[in-house]
């Protein structure tokens, strides 16, 4: 979460670690990474699609990562690799490594009876730790979190400021959740009964991977019955809603926004965009692409990108459209009816 | 909030609370409810839809809550009730009594002087209880919630961790409110001058009635003059949003990520489907389904379903749609071209 | 955030204040700000619009707040004035000035070494302030906030409870964030290589204007490489997603749920609907509307109103739409078939 960038490289101890090819005259020593246009002397920046190319021109980049086609796209040094975008967040990790904060728990947090937390763990003020939750090595927790009882975080796991897991959810090793996260809060069930909602209790619990990224305000609920699964390496950006019971397949990754009701299950390798919405008790496959705002509400068998979008137009050309659309029943009417006259017409003149 | 399964019952013994007819040679112990699918001995399952009748075949549960309709469904020890749905509800408050934590107010929590806690109430630690605030007997307030000066929670509320209820704001009795729900920020009131915004102070409250749940991290604004209401036994999913000064009635339910503008008055028992957006200033009347996604964009005077839902399909299909939708207007005026063409003609023709 | 009435006025010394001209025979004390519904003796009201200008008969109001052209409109006691409704949110200030809590650090706070409080600050209990952070005069930090190191608040910012100030970033001076904000939590950067995702450390900060105010569980991410920002006087509501390294100009106004992808630049004085959504890395111009629930794809060059708004219909009517757009493209081929047989015999007719 903080990063800060403790020391500098030589551009070819940046090679030697993560590989590329180094082309140009000297190794300048590298301090951080920045996009072409605002690159100064000691950074490091990177062509990531053909259509930046022309930024080059400008730069005061130190050395740029291309791809190995670029390699006369400059005489700046440079590296060159197979898939820039991917050589940048490498070198980003390797120039800007995590800032572990001391183990320890902090003197103004509360962990309960039976609860365990390793030595190499954090946990900041103001947490609470529930009786019977278990810690893995390393976790950092931030200040203000609650851990219900019996929750799991396996090694290595991060929790921003905020974060609510209730009790008996487990979370799995390397898993990143920011502030205001709420994991397991309870579904959303309810039973009608002569006008009123009985509550149904919400007795599953919320799984979580291994590698999960679990963005700002999120929250997933925890299953009825059985339990809300997000599988390995699933990343979920901010105010992602998760409904209980729901499955999402590993290394799916949802933007900022998108909701997904109860009882679906998301397949393996997808993408869900911005704001989309996904009806519940429905599956969708492996490698689905939904792009953002679109609503899914029905199950989608085969993977392809799935949509329907409307783009904003002006207001008026959109108020047209909109008429046209209320009309359209008319229109239909209108044609069919053309139609009827044409054909008989037809008729007579054969 | 946390449950846990402290007992089991005899099958006739849940019979003997909840009614129903017991079917079946024995008298199994249950201890838990479980889906048909997941269920194993010991588990009571349900069929709440005929459409779940065929799972009868596999399942391992010990016995099932069927529909008085369904007596030769399986030989399973069972239950002929009148809707299994909500029997299934009750039997799971039954199995999964709540835990209830011990009452008392935790060292490292801060209660202001003239803040009424009862005995009864538990106060988690970390939180904050404001200056006269009033907690009603056996309420339970989370790690890490802030309760503002003057507000009340009436008998046997419960709040989730990091819950916020802002000053003079007032809830029912039996509210049950989840992690990181914000009740009475100021609403969004700015009067435009000179292109600048001046704030128009938030001078309402929240009132919130009996036996209400608001979901995790669902906001809800404090009126601007008068108040924002929402009436008895409303049920709010997760990161709802209302704005100020709306009114909420009785009964409604409103699922995940549905959001009210100000000053719009919902009916009682209605139902609000995931996403869905209303209006500000506007009027819904009893007894209204608002589809998941749609907007709401005028006042509904009359019960029934409204709705606007556009299903995502392939890309390939959409973007025909799309281009159609975007050639209406040109559409419709070679179809008035044709009319005009094809009258003529007609008359001729007589 | 908490304001109480705590005093009267004159309604001549409102007006020595705040200027207008005042009407009527005498000056009554005005206690606070109402509705023309819902005052009562001591009440100030205001017409805000001709069409509510009916209302006055019924008003039990000690006074109005009326535009200049309405003189005659009423025989209360009554302030005349270019804008009612600026007028009222300057009066509602004036009636209603903040209650600012005693400055100091709560003792059960946790201010880290080399951090800067001033002693006119209010830091509330269960507060962490990391090192190196460094608050304004008279910033009031509320309970249970979290400031990252080297976080900036400038003088007279307000935090309600439950904010989270991520390390390194910049708020400027009079700032309002409402509870459960996250200011600068990484962006949703992820590289894809091999069906897996690689993380791309977040490093650059969010910076934030003077006189910004930002609504409860907003989310605001910090800048990939460069900053997000987030200009002077800009107004976010409720629930709002702003993405990394978006850029939103001076005096815009985004109403709840809205949001926007990374990397968008949007203009100054804007004003965004509610739940509207704006793609990643597009431009959109000073003055520009975005109807509330649009989705906005491309850049927008010039000033105006832009929409997709599909109005809610009841279910039947909307069924039918929906068969209609579906089968645009056939209707589309039938008008073709109709316009190709049409020609030809226009032409024998000529």
């Amino acid at each position: 979460m903080t990063r800060s960038s403790s020391r500098t490289y030589r551009l070819g101890e940046i090679v030697a670690k993560l590989g590329g090819e180094l082309v140009g005259g000297h190794d300048p020593e590298i301090r951080r990474i920045a996009t072409l246009e605002n690159a100064g002397p000691g950074d490091l920046s990177f062509v990531s699609s053909a259509k930046y190319l022309r930024q080059l021109d400008g730069t005061r980049a130190s050395a740029v990562i291309l791809a190995k086609g670029q390699r006369g796209a400059t005489e700046l040094p440079r590296i060159l690799c197979d898939d820039p975008y991917v050589y940048y967040a490498r070198a980003a990790q390797l120039l800007n490594p995590e800032e572990r904060p001391s183990p320890g728990v902090h003197p103004q947090a509360v962990v309960e009876a039976e609860a365990e937390v390793p030595a190499s763990a954090t946990v900041g003020p103001f947490c609470r730790v529930g009786r019977g939750a278990r810690l893995g090595e390393r976790v950092v927790v931030g200040p203000g979190c609650t851990i219900g009882e019996d929750a799991q975080i396996g090694e290595d796991g991060r929790l921003g400021p905020s974060v609510t897991i209730y009790p008996r959810c487990v979370i799995g090793k390397r898993v990143l959740i920011h502030a205001g996260a709420v994991i397991g809060a309870d579904g959303f069930g309810l039973a009608p009964q002569a006008g009123r909602w009985i509550k149904i209790p919400q007795t599953g619990r919320v799984v979580i991977g291994d590698d999960v990224e679990i963005g700002a305000n999120t929250t997933i609920d925890r299953g009825a019955l059985d339990d809300t699964v997000i599988e390995d390496g699933v990343k979920l950006d901010n105010q992602i809603q998760i409904g209980h019971n729901v499955r999402v397949g590993a290394h799916t990754a949802m933007a900022a926004c998108a909701g997904v009701a109860g009882s679906t299950r998301i397949g393996k390798h997808c993408a869900i965009g911005g704001a989309a919405r996904i009806m519940g008790h429905i599956e969708i496959a492996d490698h689905v692409t939904i792009t953002a705002t679109s609503f899914v509400t029905k199950s989608i068998r085969s993977a392809g990108t799935y949509t329907a979008v409307l783009p904003a137009e002006p207001g008026r050309t959109w108020a047209k459209t909109i008429a046209h659309l209320r009309n359209l029943d008319r229109l239909s009417k209108r044609l069919g009816e053309l139609e009827k006259r044409s054909k008989p017409a037809r008729k007579r003149k054969r």
